[in-house]
């Protein structure tokens, strides 16, 4: 049994080989430096890179499971992969305490006039009447509701907060006051002061969001992009700033990555960019492996792999 | 039955004089401009203001209760208050979503390097590979396990931190994993990544964080102070930031207030001030309200105030 993986793991690999010593692991810093000869012995492979394509896949004949270390996996050329009857789980769940954190840091940095108040710092003002809105009551409403968005609902809860999903068959959700489904959303803009998107890139959520949506969004919506870029383009975006269709955006995710040195957003007062780094975390290889791990001991028993398997048909 | 008040209070005021149309109200815009004859007849003081002081008590021959809209009440003349049986409420509690919402604005400003990523985003960087520290598992400590820290603990918990408390008996309280004494405070500095004062002023606690306090502290500490200024002299948070002591400060609330424009505190990179804000918010009024009518409702049928009575001999 092979196990490659196309980037270093650190002090898991320790851990891996020792929990597994009947199993033979080898470790490549980049996709680039694999050998013709492993990748076409290897049976699993642990990966996250845009390498990954059909040509990949075409030449890992003895590849039957893909252990992604990311969440989305939308890189990945799904159609062959589900010919050749490969499975694919992900690392889904891993990245959900980062992103909670970077939401509520941005939500808060807003809420609380942080930048504001350190300006005036810089300025050796000293104004003690400011009053900064409370968050409480405050109605977050997110697009998907799996994992990421049920634990930042949690911390939502906690801070007093009204939460709202939406997802795609508007089943109700743990942590989640509401929910609705994804094309009533339009319908529910107008409930929300702050709106989080989410959801993974799918078919269905390409370019998902409109001018129309933004439009009926209020005026004072915070929105937050901290799932995939491609939820909207970006002229849509840069025109829902520029025109106060909504007031202002922490947007992590772009719809071309990296954010290309003359985009527009860099222009624009009324948002906040970060370079998609509100899922890394020091302990997220740790985090993935504790789920390879788990799955691994049911792959080499013959059983099903138990976690995180990603549907390939609906593509998360 | 008289009540005044020494502030304005927007709605509130047609609130209190419906619930309560046998009493007489009269709001002032300020101590400044209370006329002596009402001073002398009135029952009931709604206030805030330092101006509250010995000379001030003694010309309120016929005051029974002063019903204090904010938390701290260290400026009030307790000798003599106690002395003329005076009843005191305070606003405790009120304060405690602002400030929690506050205090976590800044840990995760720190924790998520927000201000170090928005340098990026001026200068047009788009840097991927920042990996920022989870707050998960991170210890917080809180000097004071009253009202305002119970619910930033319940916040802290559920951000998957632990808890510890110190308190002057050392008991027990919902929301801290742990608690100590004040006087055991210097053997558990060493446990905590973050330290937040909520201590109220009392003589106890007035200048009670020392250099050797700040020395016995981990050197990545992070300290904030949304209690009370007079907690520690102003020399010594200077000097335990500039020799790194402690590795940064967020601090609400100073020595002497309003902060001197020469203060030194202005000249050190590694601490962020702001105006003793942590605790306004719009909403602030009428949850103080909401106490006092519950107290006004007891005190107008010859009972004991229910809510928020002060214990004068402690002075919180």
């Amino acid at each position: 049994m092979l196990v490659v993986s196309l980037m270093r793991l650190g002090d898991q690999e320790e851990r891996l080989r020792k929990q597994f010593p009947d199993v033979a692991f080898e470790f490549y810093k980049h996709p680039s430096v694999l050998p013709r000869e492993v990748q076409e012995k290897m049976d699993i492979l642990i990966s996250y890179h845009a390498e990954v394509d059909e040509e990949f896949i075409e030449s890992s004949p003895n590849l039957k499971w893909i252990a992604w270390y990311a969440t989305g996996v939308n890189t990945l050329p799904f159609k062959l992969i589900n010919q050749k009857g490969i499975q694919v789980t992900n690392a889904k769940g891993v990245h959900a305490q980062q992103l909670s954190e970077f939401l509520f840091a941005f939500i808060l940095d807003d809420y609380k006039q942080l930048k504001e108040v350190y300006k005036e710092q810089e300025q050796q003002i000293y104004n003690s009447k400011r009053t900064t809105q409370s968050i409480e009551n405050q109605v977050i409403l997110f697009l998907g509701t799996g994992v990421i968005a049920k634990r930042a609902a949690q911390v939502a809860k906690v801070f007093g907060m009204k939460t709202i999903g939406i997802n795609t068959s508007g089943r109700k959700v743990d942590q989640f006051d509401q929910t609705f489904l994804l094309r009533e959303r339009a319908t529910i803009y107008q409930e929300a002061d702050i709106i989080v998107n989410l959801l993974p890139e799918t078919k269905e959520t390409y370019h998902l969001l409109t001018s129309e949506d933004f439009k009926a969004m209020n005026a004072h919506t915070l929105f937050i992009n901290i799932g995939r870029g491609t939820i909207t383009k970006e002229d849509t975006i840069v025109s829902a700033l520029k025109n106060k269709w909504i007031r202002k955006a922490y947007l992590d995710v772009f719809e071309k990555e990296p954010l290309n040195d003359n985009s527009e957003l860099y222009d624009i007062d009324n948002v906040y960019l970060t370079s998609h780094i509100t899922g890394n975390g020091e302990n997220n290889k740790s985090k993935a492996t504790d789920i390879f791990i788990n799955n691994l001991k049911s792959f080499l028993n013959k059983k099903p792999l138990i976690e995180n398997l990603v549907d390939i048909d609906k593509g998360y």
